[in-house]
């Protein structure tokens, strides 16, 4: 197993591969060496039968959950932990920064071994595949061959599909919250959008800001626009309204912030700068545009009938991001091509967010759609194929 | 009458008023000159009773429609002309392009008499109310003092609701196409997040780009976020699909338009910068924010018992800009407040850019309108309070 580096920082775990620049990505390059950060909750058991893998949306990280009360808050604290859905009690938990990520993952802030400097625009577009087949030596790292499930929300949703897909023998169960086969036109569009502002930002300078000043201005409008897609007009409505921070005779002085909304959009658009790269931003946006399994498999239902394990897709009624007619072409795409599927519609009026933000309408089919297949995993000779 | 003067160059007339700088903004500011540019169609009958003001909307001019095979088209030239819902055999048409607009009318890139250089930012913060009350300036000078209609979409339905208040015995009809009372908490934050980008491009140069390179990408970026909330999911669905306009090997090589939907937003980006003002974009974002009857009169319900004319108001189905929630609860004030209301919901597939597109989902109740209320002025008493 000399193939991989391994060390531990704190709770942050490091797995370094591929070293010889022989990670095979799906333009058909050849990278590394390639790092992944990645944290584990929870104990694998002796038979590496309670593994749960947690892939992240965009702007996540490996860090889903405290370790401990004095820790960070994770992105999926009200999900992950001691007693909750993804039950650290009974479960062994691995979530990965992705390649291209920014956040201890080798991606295009990381240092070119060859270079001395960031890789900037020079590191290869990556797909979602690739982010899966690197999560992959993660497992492989363990001598973990077999995962109870992998989950993922938005864009963990695509992995979640890719990993279904990919690894048909490896998986029970694959949970796909909030995320269609492929990303729609308009999401495209939006996506196209945000990286246009990135890009005309001279601070970008074609990717080479590492030295430098950031592209603050292109990122914290991306974000911006994001945010607009992950909530919905009556929340917004009800938190923000027409409120403003100023004296209605202030309006007449200029363009700055002045109603709640715009001071909240610049706040958060700020907030994202400081913890991410505008480059990795570029990249997974990109490769969430690319995501389609018809172009390795020639059409969806030829790569979804690959799929061997019980398969749950949860939408949300009010997302506007990745809205609930998507899901359910999605849904039925997925029941012709033979999935063993569990569909649920989630009636929320947090938009997209909504699988962020309220655990309380996941858990009980979750519990249950995990129960069911780890019930499944005892069954002795369910897994005779992949052991 | 010598505060005004007049010019015409072909089709464009031009107004020009308050030499003195005494037209009195909402700010309470005091402004001056202006110029409007506008257009008229049809013929003004003797006793001036069958004219017509048509608004425009965030982009638009004085030009709704040809008056020549040979002239350029119009923005709105399947609804205005001969035979057409504003039929310019019958009606005395005016559309002016809005104060702080870009074609023809002062605004942010009219040179300032006082210093010979364009105003910029120093141009002063426009309301919907100034832009009304400059277009009154249009109907003195012809004395003209009786509408049958006021017309308008989108921001143009604004203009047309805030005329109905202002001028609450000037017009027989008013009729207000797709949009609401005031623009909803997404609507600011998007409006807010387009000047963002027009702001933080280094060419807008504090609005000082007259003598050198426009704000290109920053408006550009802006026209691509607001083409996106013009349409639906769907209609760009069905044109664009995940359509690529080039081989999916190229889209390992960077980040530029290959998607279908992407080279059409930035075609779409481009065009606008060719023929519209980024500070005048600033400007009218901001108007539309503001846009708030309850600021002078206290309450909608206040502002809106004062209106008399006949008020239509129709929603768009699938409008995703000003959604059809907003339109129904602009409604209801208005029904509470005693309007005489007419109200429809056109039922379409396009989005807000409906009442633009489809000429043959309005024809019939626009046409009852306006023949409702020109029935209504041939009433002799009807005007009595007004002539």
């Amino acid at each position: 197993m000399n193939e991989f580096n391994y060390r531990k920082e704190g709770f942050k775990e490091y797995l370094t591969f591929s070293k010889k620049k022989d990670f095979l990505l799906e333009s058909e390059k050849n990278f590394g060496p390639i790092t992944l950060c990645f944290e584990t909750y929870g104990k694998l058991n002796e038979d590496k039968s309670n593994c749960i893998l947690i892939t992240h949306a965009l702007t996540g990280d490996s860090h889903p959950a405290r370790h401990a009360p004095e820790d960070t808050e994770g992105w999926w604290e009200d999900f992950v932990g001691a007693d909750k859905i993804f039950d650290t009690n009974k479960y062994f938990i691995i979530c990965s920064n992705i390649l291209g990520g920014c956040s201890g993952s080798t991606g295009p802030s990381s240092i070119n071994p060859e270079t001395g400097k960031a890789y900037g625009i020079t590191f290869p577009i990556v797909t979602i595949k690739d982010m899966v087949n690197a999560q992959k030596k993660i497992l492989d790292y363990f001598n973990i061959n077999h995962l109870l499930a992998v989950v993922g929300g938005s864009m963990g949703g695509l992995q979640a599909l890719q990993w279904a897909v990919s690894y048909p023998d490896f998986i029970d169960g694959v949970i796909d919250l909030a995320s269609p086969l492929n990303l729609s036109t308009e999401s495209i569009g939006i996506n196209h959008i945000m990286r246009r502002a990135i890009i005309t930002d001279p601070n970008w300078n074609k990717g080479d800001y590492y030295q430098a000043a950031v592209p603050f201005n292109g990122l914290s409008i991306a974000r911006m626009i994001a945010m607009l897609t992950y909530q919905t007009k009556d929340l917004m409505n009800k938190k923000f309204g027409r409120k403003t921070r100023s004296n209605i005779i202030d309006f007449y002085q200029g363009f700055d912030a002045e109603f709640e909304i715009d001071s909240y959009l610049n706040y958060q658009g700020s907030k994202l700068v400081n913890r991410f790269d505008a480059n990795t931003y570029l990249y997974i946006t990109r490769a969430m545009d690319l995501f389609d399994l018809k172009r390795e498999y020639g059409s969806y239902e030829a790569a979804l009938r690959r799929i061997k394990s019980k398969f749950l897709l949860a939408s949300i009624s009010s997302d506007t991001l990745f809205h609930i007619g998507e899901l359910r072409k999605s849904r039925d795409i997925l029941s012709l091509s033979g999935v063993n599927l569990e569909y649920h519609e989630v009636q929320s009026n947090c938009g997209h967010d909504s699988f962020l933000l309220e655990p309380g309408k996941y858990e009980e089919f979750l519990k249950e759609f995990l129960d069911s297949i780890k019930s499944n995993w005892n069954n002795a000779d369910y897994n005779a194929g992949s052991l």
